[in-house]
């Protein structure tokens, strides 16, 4: 009987576990033993950190948040962040890898994870590792599948919080800033702002004003009394309004970038809004995942045991036009899916008059 | 300035206020007056009952459940089931209601709802009447969209009552029947079984035998303990284990489909199993929708305000491939979509070991 | 050590797992052996089943629902229902439970429960077995405690669905009776009902004419268009009005009280309403509990442990003016607190204008 | 008829359109005509602010957040914070109230307030205004009731987020901070940590060293890897740890006492621990209450109606022992109720190992 090695890595978001355990069910099936490799890469390194995983060991998991296989967003494999030879991680390290699956017999692993923990794996694979890959994005940014799990139910995280925060924001006749996840794209704010009945919307692919923003509410205070704007954690200010970048990026860094927005838009306007702020952080991450995300996430787990069972190794499973395909890991690293102003859900926003840039 | 009208008609569904709010204010910036005409067809037969929509008539309300126009599921104007001329509406209704519109100035309708609701939409248009139509079905089960509003909702609403009734059937040891909605597709069961983790999942679309039911019950319970049966309400026993149509369709109707099956499989495995039943009903209608179905109810009526001021009569817009495009509304009504075996929800059910027919 | 056995029986409830968590940290703090009885009191008959409980068996659990134990419905013990000799165990079997646990050298019990199950607790302290009771009864109906755990959340899953409910109501001007948990007292509906803004709430304290509903729905609807009715599976109608005992019990018994009113209100009002029914189930049963059920059921097993260190036996731990004290066993079996006309919850809905009777 | 008018000021709690309903809808059941003053106290000084409040108008608005009257922070009214004479209102604007509230003829006010605003009703009273007043605190810590409306929402959006911050902290294995409201007392951060299983809870009540908790920390990361602090925004460093107060001061103001206490770790024990900090923020005051809010708060509006109805001015309703009471408004300001340790949240967490100080 083959053994197969499960292994996440990276930041946790909700569906990991319902990942895990239809590949393990899958696996099992199809005739397989399947581990799982504790805390990403490092379970494969020195101490190794595995644990048997069995159709009952995954029993009751699906609908919990986290990952029972624990996961680092840091680590000696894969750690460093950008393009080309940066990304390369040290031929010993893969070697060292690569060596101790041997010595446990694994055939080959199933791995789920984002850029970097997919491009880690792309090097793994010359070192004769069989991978099948699982894209795992909490920001729904990948380009060749149409849905990442954990993406929903970020969404609607942001989505109750909004909700809540329109009562404050209308009772008080405020301006209240929601900073959401996002660093390098804006699908979670944007498509939570659009659902959550937003304001605004500023998110990374969109360069933007503050005088056009400080005009915006202007006309809207005046007539609505209350304002909602949700903004990426990346949103950026365009570089013409930005005097002192230093002093800029220490606030964004101490108080996130909707305090920072909220400091400038006062320095504008004086006294004009009352303004509050609020970053909703971690908990866009865990919990117990939407629907959607599960049934994503188990479709997913299934498939990639299935193209492993058919040796498409190399490949990561995507989601296109509602059916789950395989396409080379390479092709799943690297450039991000922006959202672009063709996009569904910046042309209803922008149609319902949501300030946009 | 041009007046157009906004009616839904049949069940409500999450999503509805979302819809009617986006084309109001869509419409309004397009340069358009808004009116909507109450409970359904009703509102354009005598006497009329209409009602003036502005953006500030719509503000706040794309959160919640229900429709502001309110509807009815019966009345003068498309009540019947069925095909062909048994659909047809009287002509000289059609016309009250075409010299109705042209008394108050209407120059079109923004049409919201189902088959049965389309199909008068068409004969409608026979008299003159511009329309441009939103899908509506709970179900999700229109052939030209891959998402109507409202469907995401009520898949949430089950997967929520899943996660209740799984730790009840675990700690008593017991058979659950989960009733939903579903009288001719079975995916809201499908979707939310799925997700939900239940154990068989029973649709119209597969016809079954409850004493393969019976069998994989005696297994499961061996193994397992517990097991959650979710079925549509349209599921379908076959034919050669009915011995009394007449008495298996009262009792349908009296207690549900979900009661008749516990009946039945009590009657192959007497005092086998500790059984339950419970029927979700309307709570998977009403309340407020998820983030997705607000964001694409938003879409649908952003999209047919637009539709309908480029002049696109005759067409209901259709979400597909994650944008909006506009098909002959002919092309929606009629065959449904019904949930097949190469489904991903179905594939990935299949499996993981959930029984499925 | 010290080896002290948990038991909890009947149907299942929210909370259920915090009990047992909370008493086994404490207890192993207070230097007890702890060991968990699986499936009421069934556990501790022939065979006996039993697994150790340690603070990391339990570490994780106190949110989610039904019980790590199991339980039971029925058994050997406690099963009659009834009061007075009636409900007298056969002394065998309390011989040999108690024979059991001291095979196995248990020092006592911590046995949660409710009414039947605390009233087997009383017999078998007669043959020395040391107990401690914790109130468990979803209904919150006990006498000497003003909230037991379960209740809050089966109150706010009611409140939930009547949230759904009423959008659907209004939108179809419907009349939409829902049927909540309650055969004996109602709590539970009177609570949500008051809570989601039922505008009839029927309990079996108070009987009722469906005349008079018939006449309060005819001013609503008239009115206001739409009602929600709150009725416990136990609400009763007026002697004077049910002609036919047996015919009205098997409908009860087929589709609920709530159905039956359904249909004797369509019988002196034929045409006038258009009503649906539903009925809630057991997903007031299950599930995560409510913030307020987590605090108490936590205090409960705390408590209930102390009490037995401090050698309380023949006790039930009760919570009284926000503090946890103890009261005996007796005491809390017996008569139900039942909602009374000077209560917070009837007074307020009275003076809102509800149906109460 | 008599004309009672409604006002709340202060921070928004979900409840208050309950509170709000009830009164309007019991008020003009006892015969008065309803006025809603907006903006709190402002609404009764010049220009005068407010509308007509009917059974109508307040219809299905009891399950939203925020307030329908709107409210504001600060003002002319009751603005200082403080005691004794540094709360004086002045004459000149008591007066001008009180003589604009004559010229529309109000027979006197329900004040919905906090003890800032129940302090400005005392003086407005020494004007001749008749006032009953009903206590408003998101924080639950006035003496004289039992349970203010508003908390037990904001204790569950607590327990929800803590819900999903766990499966992160457990994945990562991480040391998680998350601050909740409660400045003055800890209620909210107390009933929350214990109800979501908190490792750690840190309120203003009980002063603590941050070298205890560090200790606490290794011990805990030791055995269990994952840690969840829950910290009110007022809890408070022993001083003999705080070397720089204008500094930390500084900090926290920034970035909140989370992010302070994690600093102040890190440096006590660099590189230790693996820290996040979450601050939850405005979604803790809106969005739809919980059951028990919209019970508390429905008792609430129709008591305080019923107790101006008595003529029992210059009192506030206070809800003790499950029953509605009024007392002297005087009883309700000044004092507040604080966490103490034979509190049965302190008792229940200190014995299940939760670090309190």
């Amino acid at each position: 009987m083959k053994r197969v090695g499960i292994l996440n890595s990276g930041g946790d978001c909700s569906g990991l576990n319902a990942v895990i355990a239809s590949a393990v069910k899958t696996g099992h099936a199809l005739g397989y033993e399947l581990v799982g490799f504790l805390k990403g890469w490092e379970g494969i390194l020195d101490p190794m950190m595995y644990r048997a995983l069995t159709p009952e060991s995954v029993r009751g998991i699906s609908h919990l948040g986290g990952t029972i296989l624990g996961t680092v967003n840091h680590g000696r494999f894969g750690a460093k962040q950008g393009a080309g030879d940066s990304r390369r991680i040290p031929a010993e390290i893969l070697k060292a890898a690569a060596d101790n699956l041997k010595k446990i017999e694994i055939d080959g692993l199933i791995v789920i994870g984002g850029d970097g923990t997919l491009s880690g794996a792309v090097q793994l694979q010359e070192h004769g590792v069989k991978i099948v890959g699982v894209p795992k994005t909490i920001d729904n940014d990948l380009m060749l599948t149409a849905r990442t799990f954990g993406f929903s139910t970020a969404v609607q995280v942001v989505v109750d919080a909004l909700d809540r925060i329109h009562t404050t924001a209308t009772s008080h006749e405020r301006v209240i800033f929601v900073e959401t996840m996002g660093r390098h794209t804006g699908w979670i704010a944007f498509r939570a702002g659009l659902a959550g009945g937003a304001h605004a919307i500023l998110v990374p692919e969109f360069e933007f004003k503050v005088a056009d923003l400080v005009e915006f509410l202007r006309q809207r205070q005046a007539m609505y009394r209350s304002s909602v704007i949700v903004v990426a954690e990346g949103a950026r200010v365009g570089a013409s309004e930005v005097y002192q970048k230093a002093e800029a990026e220490r606030e964004i860094k101490l108080g996130g970038i909707g305090n920072h927005l909220m400091n400038m838009v006062e320095a504008m306007a004086p006294g004009e809004f009352e303004m509050r702020n609020t970053v909703l952080g971690h908990i866009q991450r865990g919990g117990t995942p939407t629907a959607a995300d599960r049934v994503v996430a188990k479709a997913y787990g299934c498939e990639a045991m299935k193209a492993y069972h058919r040796g498409e190794y190399g490949t990561v499973v995507a989601y296109v036009n509602q059916h789950m395909v395989t396409v080379p890991i390479e092709a799943c690293t690297g450039a991000l899916k922006e959202v672009t102003s063709d996009s569904l859900e910046y042309v209803t926003a922008r149609d319902l008059g949501v300030f946009v840039h």
